[in-house]
């Protein structure tokens, strides 16, 4: 099947529409195998939640997009939260306001972020585990929470300035470079930290972009061999590589490094789809240039949400960082927006339910 | 055969003397495949060389042995060197007195210790890439300059404490930990950084060894369950694994790091003899716990040389470090010592040429 008709074979559940009189669901049919397929996905609809004592209900307006959401279908995502199996709604972080409130700690009106999963509505302990954020009124667009002022700008930053240790001039090469954290990683190593950013990403169209946000240079992984690009665009070899992708280039980027080099391990899409892990045989070559890689789960600087949010917000005012968010419409396109994304074509980060919001508190 | 009778194949070679009428040496008669065996050496006598002007004549009388000496025999070490051929003499550090000087930085009488060879005198203009380094007539043997006060010292010495970041109360796994670095690093470990250390050794008495030297435990690799044994003995995770050997006991404790971890690839015995690198399918087990694996290069570090030998030298004298060196008496012994370093039994770290010089300066 071409990538093409891979998607058409969705357009039939992207061809339905919402009302407020319902919640409406997407929930896992059966276990992907590969890509996922229509036929993993079951729509449902509810009627619209009572929250009871302690709880809200939240209306989503936004659904974020990201790869782990195959791993919450095939139940082999290792984020923390307990698998997910067959008939539950798919797990996902969204954007919704607080339409009623019975929680003491939060007010009608409010917008917030967090776990909402793939449904219109949800009632809401907003306990832990479903880490929610308040979104300040502070003139940017709600839709920016599922993005740059969410998770994925959460991790951009952390992988970055918490991880990566960049330094002016760094030698840099960036996987995944037109992707939702790719994308914020090159405009802040670019623009803030002041690295040199060799980007990585697939077709032509997606390396004219990582060059308009910041990157020097970039390689198509797609139609380039990415070892010789290497050896052209990094002779002196690499300071810092910021890997989203895993497998063939981080053992590429292995192979050059340069002394005291640092390579963060942000995401791993390559290993998503395989069905054996990538094993990398060239570890050792750490040893030679005393080089780092470290790992690291954006769970674990959640402590940090607020003051990042902060300076992003700040980059993004002042111009240094431009929000980049390919938004598909409609809450029935979710399933073939998750598709998109596997296919290494530039996938959406995000899905509006309902748009902006009339206005919030 | 057995490993008794690979290590008797040698007692033939081992069975030669030496005198000071000849410059005796070892070289290179063909590639190793797998272990080294007696017909992969070659042994050779030659006239004493007259030291050039800026030369000076070095008469031997320590020889380290260390693992990667194999990896000079199939020319196949990374370390910077130009790969050696065959017919050449095999590297290897160790520790000679100057009995001529030609140079105007090096006098006689001295002791050094760098890049000699496997011969019994050297003629050298004491170059950068030797790596020689004086060894302060301080009352500590001569013969520590091919262990503690050496490059394994430095190793031990640099991997802990300028890459491993130890912390008092870490719960610390050590591979390799009757090993010539490992030994000390245990040691260290226990005793300087506080750390609690499981040790990984090979049989019942280097594991009893291990313990005796720091460790608060051990596990056997060639009897025990290295994966049961972990769960038991680090039920909590591990914050620090200073890996010497590398490859399955690497990926195990991969499996169970704590937050913040962090693995110090110092060597990997276990990658000398395989056909195919090990390759590493669980590397992105750093990112859940924000883990760091940080390889290190021992040469990397030879600007630390005087303080960290002056800090030893000291941790020495007040009882904190027990220098640990087997010797093997004899230069005819060498191809036998370094087959026994492959066999997982205690091998040597050393051997004696002359002994100990009757006095220097």
């Amino acid at each position: 099947m071409t990538l093409a008709a891979e998607l058409a074979s969705f357009d039939d559940l992207a061809d339905r529409s919402i009302d407020d009189g319902a919640n409406y669901q997407w929930r896992i049919a059966r276990r992907p195998e590969g890509n996922v397929r229509p036929e993993d996905f079951a729509w449902t609809a509810e009627p619209v939640p009572e929250p009871a004592a302690g709880e809200v209900l939240l209306r989503t307006h936004y659904l974020g997009l990201a790869p782990v959401m195959r791993m919450y279908m095939t139940g082999t995502a290792r984020t923390g939260d307990a698998p997910l199996g067959i008939g539950h709604v798919i797990h996902g972080r969204g954007v919704a306001q607080i339409v009623r409130s019975r929680h003491p700690d939060w007010r009608e009106g409010e917008m917030v972020q967090g776990q909402i999963g793939w449904q219109t509505y949800k009632a809401s302990a907003m306990t832990t585990q479903e880490k929610f954020f308040r979104m300040p009124p502070n003139g940017l667009p709600a839709a920016l929470g599922a993005g740059v002022l969410g998770m994925t700008g959460l991790s951009a930053h952390a992988g970055l300035f918490a991880c990566a240790d960049p330094r002016e001039g760094d030698r840099m090469v960036l996987s995944g470079a037109a992707g939702g954290v790719g994308s914020l990683v090159a405009q802040m190593a670019a623009h803030i930290a002041g690295c040199d950013v060799v980007g990585i990403a697939g077709g032509l169209d997606k390396c004219a972009f990582v060059q308009e946000i910041g990157c020097s240079a970039a390689i198509d992984y797609q139609h380039e061999d990415i070892a010789a690009r290497l050896d052209a665009l990094r002779p002196e070899g690499i300071d810092l590589y910021f890997d989203n992708v895993g497998g063939e280039i981080l053992a590429a980027c292995l192979e050059r490094l340069r002394q005291h080099a640092r390579i963060v391990l942000c995401g791993s899409i390559s290993e998503y789809t395989r069905e054996t892990p990538f094993a990398l045989a060239n570890y050792t070559r750490l040893r030679a240039t005393d080089a780092t890689m470290r790992g690291f789960f954006v769970y674990n600087h959640l402590e940090r949400w607020e003051a990042v949010m902060e300076q992003m917000s700040g980059w993004i005012g002042d111009g240094r960082l431009t929000p980049i968010q390919d938004v598909e419409h409609g809450f029935a396109a979710m399933p073939r927006a998750l598709a998109r994304l596997y296919q290494g074509a530039n996938g959406v980060q995000c899905c509006s339910v309902r748009g902006e919001p009339e206005e919030w508190r």
